[in-house]
């Protein structure tokens, strides 16, 4: 009844995914041909003699993409994994090696100061070539940064079967460079602690799928786990304990982590609200600290906010952020600015007290703090980030280049872009890693969460960015992130419950959005089977029979 | 406004949360005093001279608790976390030794034959005595097993802080048996395969809540990693390659390391259904072997199901059952019979002409199937297991003995036990431990399940096995079991999405049903914590803020 019908389905596949096309995030320009290359046991990636001070992360990268090269081993994902390749293999010329340029003109900065620039001064663009004959592959990019994108992409084009490592659908031609700038993953490292392992290995593991911007949610109510010049007692008094702290030495080495790894890192310190931990250290400053019912005064307990009316936790707030600031070199700095909650202000005497002395409202008195608050850190050349509600919740002055993360519905992008402010793509509806795996606040029986369900990759990945923008607006459009809030996490999920997700809006606001979930299965099965050869713990999408044979368990197939 | 709210909250929780508390699954009776105890340097466990013969499992059992009581170092889990207890236990008496010993006229047989005997024949009572001025404790039952649970039981009252591991609240008198003689996990192992070392980890942990049935669903239609004697073509040709197999000395290597630890292994084999994988050695005993569109004629991909009508598949895969039952020695095993598809029967020219041939219909068929292939394992000893799809969707005549599992929902619990069926509660409706982590086949826009929302502990701790029941059909009901398909999951998350979450049915079936969730929360932190100590990676169920405090983040706190 069913002549051989596993036969018919693999001519198919054979013909939908070729290996090349295995690529996360997908260039935006990909021209390949059908030649296999060997790579030569001394393959070499080096950089050309034309290219003055090469610096030394880029000297590291070219070391790190030689060491995945030889020690990725990813069998390819078809039945039979690379054996099907060996015949073709067997009879191909060899690649011996890959050269690094940069366009003429162009000087040899370090990928970190590059990766470190204002997101629209970024230049990650690349362009890739590997002959069909054998002669050498070249790499030419006009900052360090694109060749570092490059290099990434072209150690996702390699293959190994019984000790041979190859590239098939030479000749390869890539101009790649990304749709939006922004391309950002959000972890919360307050709810549960992270140790510093945790968060390069997490570096790691964007760069691969060509993230650009770490999103540090490095303190909240809950903890204070940042070791701050000048305002070490925080972290003393609020950490969790005291190996759960970053110290400066530590986020120095998580920043230039990052930065070798073409990612800029973020640092956000949210304010006025989710701060309560700070009263751990400086009572005087925090309004309804770990006040009950914290319902009432919070999102989460514990409730506290810092007394945004005092005029001394004001300037107290803006000496701290100043502080923090001069610890990360980005261009970029979140102050946070969401869910504040009025009940909390409303009960606290101390606040009340400073509205009626200075005549303001509580509107008027956040102004205030955050004007200044912004000051500090405009003072130490940062660039202002705000969650939506700083905009479409309260009435506050802001720098008109202030950028704002979306987070609460994806519905309110419009309203942000029609205020004529840069925003960048967050959405709870969209990118929430840790929606659907239930709630977490207690004496719930269900225990279902607020924004179920679970945000699957298919979901983000067909996100559209500039959905009812006007063409103006969309211009406003700086990229979006995946966020882990990490109430229910903990090193001990980190890596399954972000990856291969993730890669899904590192792909979108790369190659741009209308990808299409069926072609993009085979590829970030890619994705998740070489992470977990470099280390990273990332999930299994669908049984292996599935992975080995695209398209094939397709709903329709 | 809010003066002190932390003094006062913490003087609550001492109040509610007392170590001994912290048992999971909560024994059946335990009565606690207020004294402290620190374990001396040299704290012995021995057996009783009074014990004769004790088998190599008991002293091993003996060996491993020593070694977590000096190796789990918890802290336990207030804020301050053990140096609270610091000037209690600098006074307290030095606790020696704990004694096991079996009851009087009691013969010591291994653990393992313990676990291994018929479910309602396992005796897995124990009774403990800590005293508080420093004697001996002693835990006594008149079987290993039950020493076992006991000392299972002891290794959870020991806290660590700074060199001193200590026991609070003697004297303490425990006297414990499961309300249900069947607590189980499930792990599919063919849609992912896990390395031995995964199941033997997953095994521990679930030694540590006093789970005592392992129900591997082994192989399926999408592989066949379980190396059969004299069937040893399935593996080398349905595996998904030649290291993800279990070979006979993997088999009985995790059937010891299982019975060792007071846990049975019930092995299913599900026919006629969920075959597939059969058809690449025998395509001869497979119908609609991967036939398209896949949807038609399977739930999963891919399609493919046991001739069930031909005598010659009958008697091969009675042949093949009675193979893998020489394997386990259970007294249990699964025949599954879930998802029949009669489309794939229909379609299948082989199939329609065996009907014709014998005048049968395809139910009368599947009844010879079905008690052909039962009686195979039954001359091998076994007990029949059906999923719940034979009992309610096929009129098959079974052995009265046969266990149920109710997979399907909770709702088709009653319409089992009115047919008299012995019922094991693996409802995806509370117990799928995959539910709502997104739907895994391709071409799937949003990617949400079938089984959506996620199945959180609190849903599962809160189900009442004996809901609509009649007391009569109550007595049917056996126990029940968390459930892991693994279409999204492999190696990569099985803590994570196991642990916690599957100690709260270990709870619920062995301290009874009605547990509260909010009594039951810091409690399962703790068990989620000492998890991590002995190197299960269960995640976070709260901002460790929460964790620390228990019913603070209560929705009411």
């Amino acid at each position: 009844m069913f002549p051989k019908p596993t036969l018919i389905l693999f001519a198919t596949l054979l013909t939908v995914c070729s290996p090349a096309d295995a690529l996360w995030p997908q260039p935006r320009n990909l021209q390949t041909g059908s030649t296999a290359l060997r790579l030569s046991g001394g393959f070499d990636i080096t950089i050309s003699g034309s290219v003055h001070n090469a610096p030394s992360d880029l000297h590291a990268a070219v070391l790190s993409t030689q060491n995945f090269v030889k020690t990725d081993k990813l069998g390819r994902l078809v039945v039979g994994r690379g054996s099907v390749d060996a015949q073709a293999v067997s009879k191909a010329k060899s690649l011996s090696k890959l050269t690094l340029s940069l366009s003429q003109g162009a000087t040899a900065h370090s990928i970190t100061s590059e990766a470190q620039k204002a997101i629209e001064d970024r230049d990650e663009a690349y362009t890739l070539t590997v002959p069909s004959d054998g002669s050498g592959a070249t790499l030419t990019a006009s900052s360090t940064l694109g060749l570092y994108r490059g290099l990434t992409t072209f150690s996702q084009l390699v293959y190994y079967n019984d000790g041979t490592t190859y590239i098939l659908n030479a000749p390869i031609h890539i101009q790649d460079s990304p749709a939006y700038p922004y391309r950002g993953f959000m972890l919360d490292t307050s709810r549960n602690f992270f140790p510093v392992s945790d968060i390069k290995r997490t570096l790691d593991a964007m760069s691969w799928v060509k993230i650009n911007q770490f999103h540090w949610h490095v303190v909240d109510s809950q903890s204070f786990p940042l070791q701050v010049p000048g305002f070490t007692d925080l972290a003393s008094k609020a950490a969790y304990d005291s190996s759960s702290v970053y110290s400066p030495s530590d986020v120095a080495d998580i920043v230039s982590y990052a930065g070798a790894r073409g990612i800029d890192v973020m640092v956000e310190i949210d304010t006025p609200g989710h701060t309560s931990a700070i009263s751990k250290a400086h009572p005087e400053h925090i309004a309804c600290a770990e006040a009950t019912p914290w319902a009432t005064f919070a999102n989460e307990p514990p409730a506290g906010q810092l007394r945004l009316a005092s005029s001394e936790t004001t300037k107290y707030t803006a000496g701290l952020l100043a502080a923090v600031a001069k610890m990360f070199p980005s261009t970029l700095f979140s102050t946070g600015g969401d869910e504040l909650n009025t009940n909390c202000y409303a009960a606290d005497a101390n606040t009340q007290e400073d509205l009626v002395s200075t005549g303001q409202t509580l509107e008027q008195a956040l102004n205030v703090f955050t004007q200044t608050t912004h000051k500090a850190i405009i003072a130490e050349g940062k660039t202002p980030v705000v969650w939506e509600e700083m905009v479409l919740v309260h009435n506050v002055t802001l720098e008109s280049d202030t950028l704002v993360l979306v987070w609460i519905s994806s519905d309110d992008v419009k309203a942000v872009a029609e205020k004529g402010f840069k925003l960048i793509h967050a959405a709870s509806d969209y990118f929430y890693l840790d929606c659907g795996g239930g709630g977490w606040v207690g004496a719930n029986p269900d225990g279902n969460s607020w924004c179920d369900p679970f945000k699957t990759w298919q979901k983000s990945y067909s996100f559209d960015p500039t959905a009812n923008l006007t063409a103006a607006e969309a211009k406003l459009v700086m990229g979006g992130q995946h966020l882990l809030w990490t109430e229910q996490s903990g090193p001990q999920n980190l890596d399954p419950i972000v990856w291969p997700r993730a890669a899904s809006s590192a792909e979108l606001f790369w190659s741009g959005p209308g990808g299409n979930v069926s072609e993009a299965l085979p590829r970030l099965h890619d994705v998740a089977y070489r992470m977990r050869q470099r280390g990273v713990q990332a999930i299994s999408l669908q049984p292996e029979w599935c992975a080995l044979r695209p398209g094939v368990c397709d709903l329709t197939a």
